[in-house]
């Protein structure tokens, strides 16, 4: 018998082909990675997209620092990308940035200001609404055509679209995978360095107990080596309170401008532990303390986003991509720092590993409700994903977090089942709708209708 | 063997034995029911009051239509009171009306209105604080002095009262009892006469799934006989959603004027149950939709009471008892609706009885936390209370409520252990403290000092 | 409006409606209620049967005491019977009792002797084997042609039945009725004569709190108006433990001979409940330490039946209907004791009722596992079935409960899946399988031979 | 700040620090690692022989190999002991061995065989009652003199120890380690070896998610990098279950004679699980198809052990302690293969790790009882012992295993509580223990009797 360290032959599907953030980035960490190899299949409706995508694939393949070779193709349905396949990720854009110019800047007109907009708050509920119906073609697909592949969701709202799928084929062996945990470990690495003089350290040394859902993860433990890091950052978030701790923070289509870590200070001094995600998404999960208007927000040391500068980002994305596939910009291979690759060589056998994860609470964290979509640590091995035990979260954190999950359920089910009564009681509860019930019915149907092309009134 | 149908030496122990209200309506039912008799120990802090509760009771169980004789007495300690008593029944005022007063008033100043200010909001958070000590004291003695008896809350903040009871003694076999639930069934009797043409109907024939937290409990089926009630109040809360049905409802403390159920109606049309509180308890429960400003209470056809009217009401019953004690006035000899003779009669054996209590969660409602008090119907029978199990709240209503259960769970536990930061950080999720943070602990901290008298600061 | 104190033109389907026991007294009972009338449509796969008892049917409802009319039909077909019924009866025999002799003496060849043979042990074990295939149909009409529908079970074995039928179509609105309870009730009356001279006491006016599965229900309160019966229940199992408390038990096809409570009072005195159902079922649920041989039955007062004494029984049945359906015998009316159509009447809203009940767990006995069928006392309420919250099983009872909990689960599984691994397993666990693993298989492998006409090998 | 990649000044308490084989392998791991020096105290009933291990301590860490230094003194009390240590190590014999005599003979004389005696059986229960009070009184101790010092147990009964430990102080931070696990990995290394001709691969490479009690863990998925192991193994105990797969297999004070798995392959094939303990621990376990007599024991293929043969063993160690005490034979420095270490490494920040572990379940086997003390893996970490969500028991295996889990809870109840009644119930429920009722309570009066000196009667 011959002693598999190699894993070849592969089938992977890639829903959202054409991206461009995300999918060369995995597809740079595959071509770096020499224990697995054999062939991607790109979907994307955007099939252009996809077809560039293949090109710059094969660059990237053929470039001098790649290990391992994939081949790459173009599928032109779901079925085609999904059939038989060991792997599946997906990393949508639901709709367009049009949408999502509604999804944030609508709200405004009733004084509700949002930093991000994908996650919760009217812009995240939204685009809830019109992705929902997409996870559910996805999730039948993937019941249909390939039940047990592995899948890897990046996109966002990411507790709503792992819960999705789970609601519509419960068997899926499907995870969320997310990166915000990443720069606050990265935020303590900078913090061993300021406080203490200790540089070099990774991100990957810190050690930390991840509880919540995403994008308003907690760590109530936190380490490096035999260093317990939380009296430390006790003493950080002092110093910093009120000046901020300057840090270029770069995420979701690598938005400008920086962010202080006030948000984050002022909450570990309120609540006690580290929320481990941009202060931008952790001001949404608030009440509107931080978001109240743009005044505050500037002294809270974050910035809005308008979503002009992220359109004019992502025309100048696909242009880029053009340059590159027609050979006019060269191909650079360097390393993400994303896990999927390594969590996929985990799940063949080739390397356990623990990392964080959106899964359905199965009770890992034991005082939210069972089969929401929560994040913590889990293991990765053969052929299993394991959520690690990671306590309660503590009692005043758990009230902010369950509003959150209460809502995310509903909102899925509101959804799925065409429910305006639902969709509307749930619209209510979030933080930052922090209006009368009619003004926020009458936002709600505005912003209903300008999404309706994906998700198409009458509600029932 | 002698068959007993009544039961005889009974020992009750009355604590807030001064009390007018509740202890008379309980002295004059207990004088009307033949089954039992026995002694009843009146303790009180205020001494001259539980005297003369002695004295008025002895005229009621000389009342000529007494069917029943209690033996009173004043108890000078809380051992006194307790030792070796079959049945408890507490009903005190936390601290005075002056108090109150700074629990109702003191929030306007950061525009936070509040129609009651006894169980949520700012006003119903300090009076917890407060309370808990006070109750802490009670089931120690209780532990200590009767640990078999049978306990009866009528105080408010009922949810935190019974909490801190199971808190501080865990086999304690105590229950809350509250009558807003029966306002809600006789508000179904006058549906029916308005919708229907029957009439004589009585609250106890209408049947009901209670499910809640105390003042904020709810009804997702109703029936009389072998009617469904809830189509019916479905067009009842339509026909009257703009102007509301007029009805006079006399709660706590005889608070004048009227509500017109608009609230009512209201979170009817938009959660499709039946809120089972006063209007003006429901509101508070609520975000400040309904008590944005006294002109929106005005139009949703309720009102503040303002505490100066309850301090009057206060004396005038002083007055009334110092009247009746003195023989001035006479006795009178009523039912008073309430059932706590009904079911200490059932805990002995003599007569099944199904009603809506307060208790510990075991399971009654799976999707609210186990342990934290909730209400829902309870069957009693000889030495033993056992809830029903009432399903789950709706999907739509469950963040409602569990985001005041997370709030009284963390308030007992907040001041059991003088813990400041939890709280600050639980009286900041109340929906009526619809502030800044910054405010919020201003707040709080002013009114905090203002009740240091019963739960003394510093904090931790 | 009009007042329904009386609801017609009820429709209801009786599944084994050629049976004599449970339909004759199902029909009489009726007969005798005012309150309902409307349409019974008898289906049985014995059409002779189900034609005879039509005709009963309609000499009992013109029998001069009769006080409400019933129209009755045979139906052709389940779908025929079932189609927009209110209410539907399920009484069958699964298969014949030609297979029942099999299941109570075939294992007999190994030294396993049965008292019943149709709960568990290894008859009642193949039993469930043929019964879950007719379960599965009769559910899957019930969710096509009358979902709403409430289904009553009284066919053995009744944990089996009921799970079966949850199993699939969980929406069923299903309970199972057992008058096992009822006999230990009525035990207790003959004590309270017995020990304390108090006679004339009825069944229902004893007061118990019932938890276990069917056929091996316990007590661990018991009380006679203010009287605890607990204690006295000690004395009574002491005075009576060698000698036993001589008593005519008659249930399951009126079998004849007595039983003297000995192994009730035996398992009293080891585990300090009440033991509530027959001698002959409770034996089959432990050890075999009553049931080692028949020299040890007859030490413990009770007695095994051979299945030879029902055929015969059966065949004097058979021949009684049709000496009443041809006007040879006339038609007796007299109450039946059981309490069908009192459940009937409160699920309309004509009066509630607390009743023993077999119901999935949803946490009534929250020591057992969830969705397991179990038999506690819940509350009959117009539209509703709400189970009492009855408290864990003491903890040297529920291991013995939960094997039983455990097995049934798995023969439901085993008999779905078609699961021999799964099947033998669950057999050799049986308490009365006391043999080893060859003998065991050995056994089930001929049992199932022999019962293969209703449950086709081969299995998986 | 420096860098702590070594902690130094640690305090151990080593209760049983008399014993010669796991005290030894003890100190030889920590010998042998530079992470980590400090002080160790040896506490044992047995003062000489805790001297005598002072020595020897000395002597192996005065071993030219010996690449790390501690402090060795004899504590004379358990306060002295455990008065502010780090850790707590727990492995003592409970009793001696002449009560071992009678617990794994005296059954026989009633037909019941025992392997080992010390898990579970007759054997196992009345040690269990024996090391009860022994439990009770250290983790008082650690209450009261380390209440934050992590505590590994590795004496047997390991179920009992741990439960006793968590009862009497919930908040202990105590976990049970067994090396049984480990001989069955090492089973999976030497199966890839004759299957696949795949030499040289460790235990530590054999990846295995385990789920059960301790002796009675099962593994439900194992992998070799990439390689599923299960459907190997199934061939594996195919072609050998008739002849076994003989092997040495030392555990327990080194036990002689074979085992050849041919349990362990039968309990494959019937529940398609690998059992992931020693053939004579697992027999246990089971009713007695395996240990019906000797005549079976021997034709499974494995040895029931004399207790004589212990006595002759314990004194050659003793003789063995004096000769290396004294000098006259060498000590040699060699690596366990035990876990201690490295969890003790881990808890401090030095290195993560996963390993299987005996805690109270939280969550991490979903269908056994919550609090119930289970073997499953769990990841060390700084300050940390999180289990890992192992899933649900296959659905055939959970009843034999919720069977000792109940028996196991009572046995520690019983035995806390000197409940008579429940000792004999939960006696009677152990499947080894399969005779009358009568038979079981004179056996377990024996028993108890010659143990009394550990567990004075009378009973309650």
């Amino acid at each position: 018998m011959h002693l598999e360290k190699k894993v070849e032959n592969l089938q992977i599907a890639y829903i959202g082909g054409g991206s461009r953030g995300w999918a060369w980035s995995f597809l740079k960490d595959l071509a770096q990675d020499e224990a697995m190899c054999g062939n991607i299949r790109l979907y994307d409706i955007d099939k252009e997209a996809a077809r560039r995508n293949q090109i710059i694939g094969e660059k990237i393949m053929a470039h001098p620092d790649a290990v391992s070779h994939w081949q790459l193709s173009v599928a032109h349905s779901l079925a085609e990308a999904l059939h038989g396949v060991d792997f599946i990720v997906i990393s949508i854009l639901p709709g367009t940035l049009q949408e999502m110019k509604v999804d944030v800047h609508a709200p405004e007109a009733y004084g509700i200001w949002q930093s991000v907009g994908d996650s919760v708050g009217p812009g995240g509920f939204v685009r809830s609404v019109r992705t929902v119906p997409m996870y559910v073609e996805i999730a039948q697909a993937i019941r249909d055509y390939a039940p047990l592949a592995w899948v890897i969701n990046y996109t966002n709202p990411m507790s709503v679209c792992v819960k999705t799928l789970y609601e519509v084929f419960p068997q899926i062996r499907a995870f969320g995978c997310c990166h915000e945990v990443f720069g606050t470990q990265k935020l303590l690495c900078e913090m061993l360095e300021d406080m203490c003089g200790i540089s070099g350290v990774t991100r990957q040394e810190i050690k930390v107990n991840v509880k919540g859902v995403n994008h308003f993860t907690w760590f109530d433990s936190a380490s490096y080596q035999s260093i317990d890091l939380m009296p430390l950052y006790a003493q950080f978030a002092e110093k910093y309170a009120q000046t901020g701790f300057d840090r270029e923070e770069k995420n979701w289509v690598n938005v400008p401008g920086q962010t202080n870590q006030r948000v984050k200070f002022d909450l570990f001094r309120k609540y006690g532990a580290i929320a481990a995600a941009g202060d931008r998404h952790l001001a949404e999960f608030m009440p509107p303390w931080y978001l109240k208007d743009p005044k505050t927000v500037e002294k809270w040391g974050f910035a809005l986003t308008h979503v002009d500068w992220r359109i004019e980002a992502w025309q100048e994305s696909v242009n880029r991509s053009m340059r590159i596939a027609s050979g006019q910009e060269a191909v650079e291979l360097a390393s993400s720092g994303e896990e999927g690759h390594l969590l996929m060589k985990a799940l063949l056998g080739l390397g356990d590993c623990v990392s964080n994860v959106n899964l359905p609470n199965s009770g890992q964290i034991p005082n939210l409700p069972l089969g929401a979509v929560v994040e913590t640590n889990a293991l990765f091995r053969k052929n299993a994903v394991q959520p690690i035990a990671s306590g309660n979260l503590p009692d005043n954190i758990v009230p902010l977090v369950s509003r959150h999950v209460y809502n995310q359920n509903n909102t899925v089910c509101a959804a799925m089942t065409q429910d305006f009564s639902l969709a509307l009681t749930t619209f209510l509860n979030d933080p930052l709708v922090n209006v009368t019930a009619a003004q926020g019915e009458a936002l709600l149907r505005t912003m209903l209708e300008k999404t309706a092309q994906y998700h198409a009134m009458p509600w029932k």
